[in-house]
Formats: C-alpha cells, structure tokens, sequence
C-alpha cells in the first residue's frame, strides 16, 4: 500500500473551518487508498501567544518549561483534527511527538531528532487508520524531558517521520503553491517550479527562500524521500523537491534576504591561524557566521568579511574586535544595511558564463557588488540592502526566468 | 522533612500575575522548609474554550481525542508555575499526570486513578526540587492513552498524590476562605468552619457545598490525608477536613442542591423484585440516581419517589416509564421544580431531636416536605425549588449556626 506523509503548518490550521478543510485532503488521500500520517502544527499565531504569555510571566530563559508549554499548541490541533477526520467517517487517532517515538536531542528549544520509533505510528496505520501526529515536539530519552525542534520543526518532523516509515512521498502543505523561480511579491512574472532537486533547494533556502527549511530538506536528500510542496487551499499541484529532474535547469531560480549583516575585519596580518583564531571566538560566543570572503593580501595585511544574522551582530562586533585588537588588525567595520541575492541552478555545474551574466546584470543598473561567494550550483552577490528587489527583477529577466503571465 | 501537596484551581491561576502570586506562596511554602508538590488547574476558562472549540470542529462525541485536547490546558499552566518559581531563585520541574505517573482506568473524561508511580516527583523532591503536576489528567497504562478525571479532577489528583507521597497535608487553594455552615451568598451570617470531619464533609458535599468533589474528600479518608481548604488571595487559615475534629459540633452546616429533579413511580405492586428492576434499568441507562424513599405499602401497592440529576431527566423518565408499564404500576410523574435542603453533623449520631426540630422550623415557616432521607450524620428534606434559599436561611438561624458578624 502507498503510504504518505502530510505536514500541515499554522496557517493551514488556523481555525475550526480549515481544520475541518484539512480533514477533508487527508480523507481524499485516504479514500484513494494510502496509508496517510498528517502532521501538524499549532494553530494559526498560537506558538507566538503562548511564547508572550511565557514573557509575561517571566523575562528569563527556562528552556526545558517553554518547551513543555509551547507543545500544547500542537496537542490541541492535532486532536480537534483527528475528530473532524472521525466525523467523516474514517478512523484516525493522534499522538504526541512523544507517543510517535520522536527521540531527540535535549537541546531544548532547538533538539535534532536522533532516532524515530514509530510503533505506535505503524500499529494505528495497520488498524486502517489515519495518524496524526504533533509536529515540532519530540522527547529526549535520557532525561524524559519533552522537546522542541525550532524554526520549521514541523516539516523535519513530517519528512523524518517518511524517511523512517518509507513512505512514497512527504506533501508539505503550505498556504503558497510551491516553490516560485523568485519570491513572486517581488517578481509578479515569478512562475511556479514543477520541480527542484534537493541539492538546489538546499541552495534556495538556505539563500532566503523561506517555503522549506535547510534542515527538512537535507532529511529528504539523505532518505530520498520525494518532497511534495503545495498548497493547502486548493488541489492543484505545487513543487516537487527530489534527486533528480526530467529537465536540468541552468538557471532554477533567485533568492534573497535582507536578515544578515556584513563585518569586516580589514588590515589583518596575513599570517597562518588569524582566520582560525577569528572565527573559533565567533563560534563559541555563538554566532552563525555564512558567507565569508577573504581576498589575497597585498602589502602583507588582508581584509576579511562576512556576514552574520542581524540578531547577532552586537555579539559578532564585541568578538570581532577583541580579536582585531589581538592581532593588530587595522579595524572592525560593520554594515547594518545589506541584501544577499542568490542565483541556483544545477546546470551551473556544467554551463560556465552564469556568473559572469550575474555581474553584467547588475552592473548594467549601477547596482555595485560588495561580496562574492559561489558554490558548484549557486552564486551569492551581497549588495546595497536598498537596491536588492530590484537586483531580484532584472536578475530574474535578464536569465530568462519571467513567465508570460503574472504569478 | 515535611511535605506538603497543594492545589490551585482555574481562577487562582487565570493569568501571568496570579501565576506569578501562586509562584510566591509555593516558594513561602518551601522556604519553611517542606517539599512541596503543587497541582494545578488549566488557567481560568480555558478548559471551557477548549472545550468550544471542539464544538466548534465537531457535533460527535470523541473521548479520546478530546482528552487529549483538554489536557493541553493544565500543561500551560504547570510550565509557566515552573517558570515563575524559578525566577524567585528556587529550582522546579513540571510534570504531566502521565509523567507524574497517575496511572487511571480507560474511561476517557471520567477516569479513576487506580494507582500513582510517583518515581520523578519523588526524585524531583529529593534533588530540592519544588514539583509542579498539571491536575486532571493521568494515563491509561493499557492503552497509554491520556485520560481526565473529570469534574473536580485537579483536588482528586492533589489529594490521591498527598495519599502516594504520605505528605502531612493536601492544601487546596480555592477563591473561597474554606468551608462555610451554608453557602454565604445564601446566608450573609454563615461562618467559616474551622474543622470538619471527613465523613462530615463527604456528607455536604454530596448535599451540594461545591468546594470539593465527594470523590477527594473520600481518598483524603482513606488514607487519613488532612485537607486544609483555604484561599489563594491571603494567607489566613481556611478549614482544615480531617478525620476528628476538636469539637464535635452536633450540627456542622446547612447544604443545599437545586440540580435535581423528583421522578415518582406511584401505585407499584408491592411484590418482591420490582425496586431491583426499576434501579437496575436506571443504572443500565447511566442514570445517577441519589436519594430514594419507599414508604410502607397499602392496598397491596407503593410509591417509589427518587432523585436523578436534572440532565439525566429524560433518560429517567423513559426508563422508568418502561418498568412502570412493565409491571402494572400506576403511572410516573416527574417534578423539575425541586431542591434538597440538608442538616450536616457529626454529633447527630449520639444527639437526637434534630430531625424534630428541623421539621419543625420548616413547617413553622409553611414549607412543606416532600421526601426525607436520613444518613447518621444528615438529614435531608426534599422541597419546593422556589423555597430552597428560605429554607437554608430558616434552618441556620434556627440550629443555631449565625454568627455575630456578616461572612
């Protein structure tokens, strides 16, 4: 029997009615005979308002009692779905991460799922029913402690969940199509991708593309579980994430995103080990550091630069100059105000002279680049912040991406 | 070292401030010196929204499910207690009733603890940890679905936990100051009791005083676990219920009930057999019935007048309807328009002439009694709903039980 994995995320769950909606999907997915696992999310903005309850009652940080009380979203949706999938005469039952054999690390607040043991899943699924699970939540078998997973938790949940049960597809719905050749709010000629290889849709979200998750993505790669990212408000189909496409794109799409900060740290002594030293301190203060571009040194000192999420740059800067100054390096700048844009395809392996149009385009507008950095399907140009939408469109023209119609 | 298990209802815990206040007088509790496990209610209303909501989803009834769903709200409440206790510098953990090992029956929305494996709250406290328990809620060990207890849930998992712990006392906060001699909304010169024994209090709980369920009051008996009822907004000394008092007070208090209606199956043929079949057939429907008075018979047949509670009226009236026609009695006659006004004391086992002069009081003021039944330590009169408040009033000034200042 086929079997497939639903995610249904906030929005999808917001109120009575639309659970009532999501019902009906997983019912017709049932009715045309495969086992279905729907995992869900808490409803609509139910995570933000317990997370300011919690605020409201405490400014500190308690992490293994946020995460138990951030899990009764879930708990709620997934039960009032299941009773809507039994009023339509289907057996269902639901279970918590905990009860789905989620086990996870015991970072609470950003827990990986370890291992999944999914007997109680696969013993429902054999009854004939339909199982819905919490998404997001797991449990950490050492402590016993409930987890949570972070940003996008529920889709790592649903495609962990198909990799571990072997399910033919995992169907992400989401209250967009699919997955666009640029953020079709930007792009009003953006056209819907029929299908993106895991490798450049890696590339696309961790590029700003915010329809997927880096981390659910990778879980598909490594099982190779076909994504199916679509909309749940109404049937049409939406983006296929898997190993490979019929037709290799040269150009798949453009992403961008406007939430890193660039610091560069210029002057520094080109001797072996600064660079190490550099990013080792910003590494243990915490801060996720991406792109990072040296250039060769000339007069014995490089500039080095790179960005780093807004939320931490106070940390990035305070680490940066305390290294700066044990090294002699002439300074620390920072810039608040800049746009990464991305341009994927998996065709750029083999066809040469993509970059080259990139840097012509943007040139062409006055558009002027401040960093580079390519990997073998994707080249990253950070610019001005305030000049990224339009780098976006003519990007998206000029590579000859505009749909006849408007998205 | 002592321990103590306290419980706070829906109201004590409405919002962050309360939460926060609760937090404070937990941390009092433990800074005298006891282990302290707190059990908590799911905050204000929320069991009612949660509870809308599923309306709102679904007309059909789903236990499971639904239990699932209402025991998200006691888990909100326990981590944000969790959190507040640890901002005033003392460790806590949150546990649910399934983690606190509240081991139930199956019976989803009405289930019986059947036993506590308390090991993590016991391991919680020796590692000086305040224990927080989301009330209500247990587990299925057979199923290991996650059940509730129903109405009063939360004082039944207080006082059962205090009973598995062997805790010195069950404190259950509540936004009353204790336990009155009538309900002082009723009785403006009502006082609150010091003492009540608990064969005393399961009487007028039964009776209609609505600050603890029947069900908590016998565990505390059972296991000779004091509760000390008291309020959440100060910190004066409530009413303790334990099993003697100092004073033996020949009558404790005045209860009184208006959620019951009277069914009367008249002219039944006073042979063997026929009561076993018209309660048997009651029982069968699920129907509760309480006080039951059959007189002696003449001309060869009896009257058979019970009370049912008022939802259960129509399931009543059917069922016995059925056995009246069955056999050959005169016909059924239902009365909605009751109340049960009833004398609670101890000292009634040893003092006679309350009985007397409780009829008396009543028929001096033109009430008339329409059922009697008597427990050695009650006597209840069922009366015309609409003198149901004179009657109480009548009966406190009457006994003996005004005191000088207004409640």
């Amino acid at each position: 029997m086929a079997l497939v994995v639903q995610k249904y995320g906030g929005t999808s769950v917001a109120d009575a009615g639309r659970i009532r909606n999501v019902a009906r999907r997983i019912v017709e997915a049932h009715s045309q005979g495969s086992g279905v696992v729907a995992v869900v999310s808490a409803m609509g903005k139910r995570t933000d308002e317990l997370l300011a309850l919690a605020t409201e009652v405490s400014p500190h940080s308690h992490p293994r009692e946020l995460d138990m009380l951030l899990t009764a979203g879930e708990r709620v949706t997934m039960s009032l779905v299941a009773m809507a999938i039994e009023d339509l005469g289907v057996p269902a039952t639901s279970f918590t991460g905990s009860q789905a054999g989620i086990l996870t690390t015991g970072k609470h607040g950003q827990a990986e799922i370890r291992e999944i043991r999914a007997d109680r899943v696969r013993e429902g699924l054999s009854d004939g029913k339909v199982v819905i699970v919490a998404g997001f939540q797991g449990v950490d078998p050492d402590s016993k402690d409930v987890t949570t997973l972070g940003r996008g938790g529920s889709d790592a949940t649903a495609v962990a969940l198909a990799a571990s049960l072997g399910a033919d597809v995992c169907e992400i719905f989401t209250d967009v199509d699919g997955v666009f050749t640029a953020d079709p709010r930007v792009v009003p000629n953006a056209s819907k991708l029929k299908e993106v290889t895991f490798e450049e849709m890696l590339e696309l979200a961790s590029a700003g593309a915010g329809v997927l998750m880096p981390r659910s993505v990778e879980f598909g790669r490594r099982f190779n579980i076909p994504i199916h990212v679509r909309s749940s408000f109404h049937d049409g189909e939406g983006t296929w994430v898997k190993e490979e496409t019929m037709e290799q794109a040269i150009v798949r799409g453009i992403a961008h995103r406007s939430d890193e900060a660039k610091v560069t740290v210029y002057q520094v002594p080109d001797t072996p080990g600064i660079a190490a030293a550099l990013f080792e301190g910003l590494a243990a203060s915490g801060v996720n550091v991406d792109m990072i571009v040296q250039n060769v040194s000339h007069d014995g000192t490089t500039d080095i630069s790179f960005t780093v999420p807004l939320v931490s740059i106070e940390d990035a800067e305070e680490q940066s100059s305390k290294i700066a100054n044990a090294v002699g390096a002439g300074g620390v700048s920072i810039d608040e105000g800049i746009a990464r844009v991305s341009v994927v395809g998996i065709g750029m392996k083999t066809e040469a002279g993509i970059a080259a149009r990139m840097f012509r385009l943007l040139s062409d507008r006055g558009i002027n680049i401040q960093m580079i950095s390519t990997s073998p399907v994707r080249i990253s140009c950070v610019i001005s912040g305030d000049e990224a939408l339009e780098a976006v469109r003519v990007l998206h023209t000029g590579l000859g991406l505009d749909s006849e119609e408007s998205a």
